[in-house]
């Protein structure tokens, strides 16, 4: 190409700039589909912001009037051409309690199934199948304090910060952040135009979230897997074969574990918009919204749909119960000489060497004769055979945390205290 | 809550899923709308596939000719009702050239033009403002060879994979793979159905390419400031003010340097989604499609604003000459020397004294009498005049690279043999 | 290579692992550099453990005693072959006080320094250079409170949690968890070993907090720049060059906005190494450590050099005052007709009129003669030349969290009470 | 504090700074450790720099020869004191390939074993063990391809771009280039100092790597899960418990699959450090070497540690029989139908009425007589009994990369002419 062509592909360009601006930049700049999702709050802000003038002196009682009357008719306008919000619909705290409700009350109808536990997926020793659901219950009770604590440190106005410098006018900024539900005003105003830790905030609060449910997710895909077969998902929340109807796939955790991923991806990319920026405001975090509103609305899916996923599943108890093995006794071995005095180490190798007794007459702990079991200890006796049983061995973990029935009804007594105090506004 | 209020919360949730999903688990697990976007290649796959049947022995001739037919109808229904393609669209890869073309067109156009070359952002030595728009045109010339290798990697076809096991029937794969523009049949049913390695690497390119403009748009953020006032954005990729008219805000600018951080976190968010995946496919794989066409059109936004406003600028060749100051020929001082036979050590060391030598005398290089030079080192003659003089020190680079008149020539007629014999497909 | 060579590759591997682990994996498995890092904690949770064991009657006093009187001799040894804590150390929330203190200094002392407010890094009103430094000191308050409820969600401990089961002994695990210092014991013990929460959350905290950095780093690199010139750094924090004296390069602030990326990374790494593991303990885990230290060796790092580069640098007091141009003012112009009871809306037009004026007659505002003012608004009388005054114009922004002094000194009182009031673990 | 204190804050600050740099800040910006990484580059780039001079006059034959001599004894000094490579250490791309080496191998040598193919975790259809070998394998082909790609086009020599600007002496770069093995001189001087694209694209082929074996490695945690019981890990990558001897941990698996999410994150934390600096060199980009080394040496790690994992774990043959069930076959039946002429839609509601049958009779589908199967079809004739065989179903599969025996043999020796013929720097 020569550099008349590249004259005129130049011209070429400008040729279509009659107008202010290149329409492809038009659309790169645009952000009226999300400001759209705001419209109650700029109408509720411009509201409160004509009170102010006028008890600044700006604006007349009048003029006051008139302009908070055209925005309430505005208001009308738009709320009656908005989608209405379906009553099945709900906030994402009030989702999060309910998933959490439908784990703390699952827990509580369920204490007497019995499960494997789990440590590096080999099994480790068994456990009440209510304390699993408690142990993916608590980390939600950690997330709404989270919560709590992330909207009490964003829950500040920036209205009345102008441009970058401020306010030049008498606004009294403490009353008008509390008008519009803040707890108060923003303290800098180069800071106000600035910040966006909210969003930032926000959707590491949405990845963290998404984390532990993913987490959660991975233990149901494979529990419904037909190797563990602990659990068989509701069809509302698994997709099937008509030709293969042993086959039912666990689409909603498995949507749950992906979408964690994505809810991450969004973090880091928008912690990538704000490093380096210069101070104040540039166009860049333009990008906030899209990949906030996104954020939003994909943690709302997942927890629903982990709420849902979860109340409807029936758990196999004959399965989890067939998964627990005598070699998972093994602990309990240890634990009961120890309770006999022995010192823990020393009981641990005795506990060895029952497990190599075990093995060398093929059979399992319960069928060993305790005339054997005297050649390794003499604190064995009689009351070993109460060691043989699955239930026994829970039960000793009556400490606080652990999965014996006293503490997980503890835990389900503490869950539910925690959700029926609970306020996001309160601190 | 009691246990009965538990069990009513089950039953409500049961009650939702008389039909087989549950409403909220059916939008969750939706991919419909991105799916749509490929209706073109679908048909394209099914007629393939078709007469891969028919060579099979599956299918007769009338039967596949009645199947392509009836697909073929279907595809012109959907053509018809499909928002057409506007004569402005382009491809990424056009369009990638084509931002391309401008930077070099301009540095053709423009190769008189000097100003200060920075590094940390410090005014180092004289540049032509070729050289600075040619730095920004290889990083393009490097990305389209990039892209090249990806696509002679992805483009492969999985069809006839089955659902992970292969295909029972004698299809020719390669044959069919071939029919449907591809380079190869996938080698392995498994690894095909698990795959998504075309997503992650093409996200890859997208957030690298990304990046580099985002180098390219900090540049320009700072040289259309007042401070640096290198460059004057045209209107149609700036916005401003009626109140403040000497402000025009680099939109444009801002918004790619933005995105590309928006680009890496979709990358780094489906790298989590893969990560520690079965093998084979799961339903976490959903989520490729939309966070594909997502940074497939974000990044076409990218390179169509880039190309715009690198087109439509104006760049002030009189602000560039006056933040050329002469302490920034200090390194062609010690050139000078070493010209002359002085081991560079000592050059440099000399020069350091030539520099002294100005803050004593509190002048400049150009003020600076020959005997004073001259009790530095008696190689200083007459001809160091020469040296006072930006052209004179950018016209030293003659080296490959290097930001000399003849060096900026070769790198020009480079690019543009790389763009007239570039092609996508051949290797 | 034929199957007899497989068989032999196998051998050779084979070959290797007489002993119990590969030498590879004995290195790729190992985190015990990172667990020495953390002896003092090991120790003193052990002396507790022993002393909650002998109240729950499983160990005699003797016993006690002769084990925490080992630990005591095993801790003073170690303490003495550490590398000693210089006294010039500090903890991270020490470190990030003493940032904020040093801001909220300079603030005090450089009140009345004024420059140009940015945004879009385009010059917009005039604001106090202390304005700007507290702009930078808000966001390191916020992180403080940030760090307090973090340190309040993550004292927690999970001592007694057992493998995974929880603890079979009757140890008081509350009384146990106050001794070591932590708020309260952790809820469930499968959540007690799966739980990571307090590394996922500090890393975020020190990504956000770097993040903030790397803007404020982001301003000084341009402010150094020789087109700004705002600051002079101390060469401490910088580097130079013998041969280009006017070249004094940034490297603190430059490397502080280049770890913040690194920092993000580790947060972004460490979510994925998370998502999607199975309940409990994976050895997946053991990336939490060094990814940790590197973390918070990294955090502090960048603010102990944040710290000394903002205190010891100089602003260029003149420099910043020749970077106000009257065209800065245009707002005020507007504000003067508002503050006269004009509409906002038509003096914003008048503003514009005015604009227009100087642009017409190739004049500034202050050189605009009253008559010629008089043509755009009868409000214009006499006392508009108060407007053309850079000091005038900060002044106007007193309501609260702008640039005039009055809000100034309220910002550095109220970041002094914060400060001398704040305490990390009162909440 | 009052204004004197935050006076004797700065002294403080600046009473450290009487050397040139304030300590912290020394360490902060050091990068020597991994400078030293690369002393043997370096001599090498010094030498080959010598002679380039000299050919261009500015170095005599003698001072050329008396810088080289120089240089080389450097060399061997420092070779001497430095830690020899042990021998079996090896390169990455080596490491790639023997990992790959031992998947093919174990797929050659154990054809015959066959084992359930899933998909969302689910069984769907029988396949070989060594088909699923060969997915694994596959990747690994293809990363290789990568590789080799990546190294082409980052294998170009900036030497000669001097600070930014060029090189001013008659240095023929291109010669320079091709002696110190090098492609090809890089093409612009501003661009060569600026890019860092080599080490962000290294970063994420170790990513994507890490990321195809995160899938195998969670594959083989499952596999090697009491549940599955399909693999027995060596000792040699597994830990195990004297206690419950049950339980091998397969922490091999665990930590590649951990590992992946940090390599992805030093990629994203890089791509962050990259996003937005201005051009040419900033002091942020010294932070690609500790993450790139760190990123090299965690890479070797997974592929060692991945190789040997895998050469050494036993299949357990009679287990992965023991999964398959007849359930599986139900495609199969569909086949068989479409084989004898019937279209596919119809053959597959046929194939779900015989598993209605089956579920009607609570019988198996070889256990179905023949009479009940002609209800269904006509079709059903004797050879139906074919198809309750899991070797006659996997080899249905013969179409290229089906898990048909033919299939995978074709796999083998395609993976073989590859490796085979494989260089890195032949394109």
């Amino acid at each position: 190409m020569s550099a008349e062509g590249a004259s005129e592909g130049v011209k070429l360009w400008g040729g279509r700039f009659e107008g202010a601006t290149d329409p492809v930049m038009e659309k790169f700049n645009a952000s009226i589909s999300y400001d759209k999702a705001m419209w109650k709050q700029d109408i509720q802000g411009s509201v409160a912001y004509a009170r102010a003038l006028q008890k600044a002196g700006l604006l007349t009682a009048e003029e006051c009037g008139s302009i908070t009357g055209g925005l309430q008719a505005v208001k009308e306008e738009w709320a009656a051409n908005t989608f209405n919000i379906q009553p099945g619909d709900e906030d994402i705290h009030t989702a999060n309690e309910r998933r959490l409700k439908v784990l703390v009350d699952r827990a509580e109808k369920e204490k007497t199934i019995l499960m494997p536990g789990y440590t590096h997926l080999q099994r480790a020793q068994p456990i009440r199948w209510s304390h699993w659901l408690l142990s993916h219950a608590w980390p939600l009770v950690i997330d709404l304090e989270r919560l709590r604590s992330l909207y009490h440190r964003i829950n500040t106005c920036p209205l009345g910060s102008g441009a970058l410098a401020g306010n030049p006018f008498p606004v009294d900024r403490a009353t008008l952040a509390r008008e519009l539900g803040f707890r108060e005003a923003t303290k800098n105003s180069l800071f106000a135009v600035s910040d966006r830790d909210f969003v930032v905030e926000y959707m590491f609060w949405a990845s963290l979230v998404s984390v532990h449910l993913s987490r959660m997710a991975e233990d149901m895909t494979l529990y419904s897997s037909r190797e563990f077969n602990f659990v068989l998902l509701s069809d509302a929340y698994a997709t099937g074969s008509s030709l293969m109807p042993q086959k039912k796939n666990p689409d909603s955790f498995e949507l749950i574990r992906g979408k964690a991923g994505t809810l991450s991806g969004n973090l880091c990319g928008f912690l990538m918009v704000m490093k380096g920026l210069p101070s104040t405001y540039n166009k860049d975090l333009q990008e906030d919204k899209v990949k906030m509103f996104e954020t939003a609305c994909t943690l709302q899916g997942i927890l629903q749909v982990a709420a849902g996923a979860m109340a409807t599943l029936k758990v196999n108890e004959a399965a989890c119960r067939r998964a627990l093995t005598e070699e998972m006794l093994a602990t309990d071995v240890a634990y009961y000489l120890v309770k006999k005095g022995m010192p823990f180490r020393m009981a641990h190798g005795k506990a060895g060497e029952v497990v190599k007794l075990t093995e060398d007459l093929k059979c399992s702990f319960s069928q060993l004769p305790l005339d054997k079991l005297a050649t390794v200890s003499e604190l064995f006796t009689e009351d070993v055979s109460a060691v043989w049983n699955f239930e026994h061995s829970v039960e000793q973990y009556e400490a606080a945390g652990g999965t014996g029935l006293s503490s997980v009804n503890s835990q389900i007594a503490d869950a539910r205290a925690f959700l029926s105090s609970f306020s996001l506004t309160q601190q």
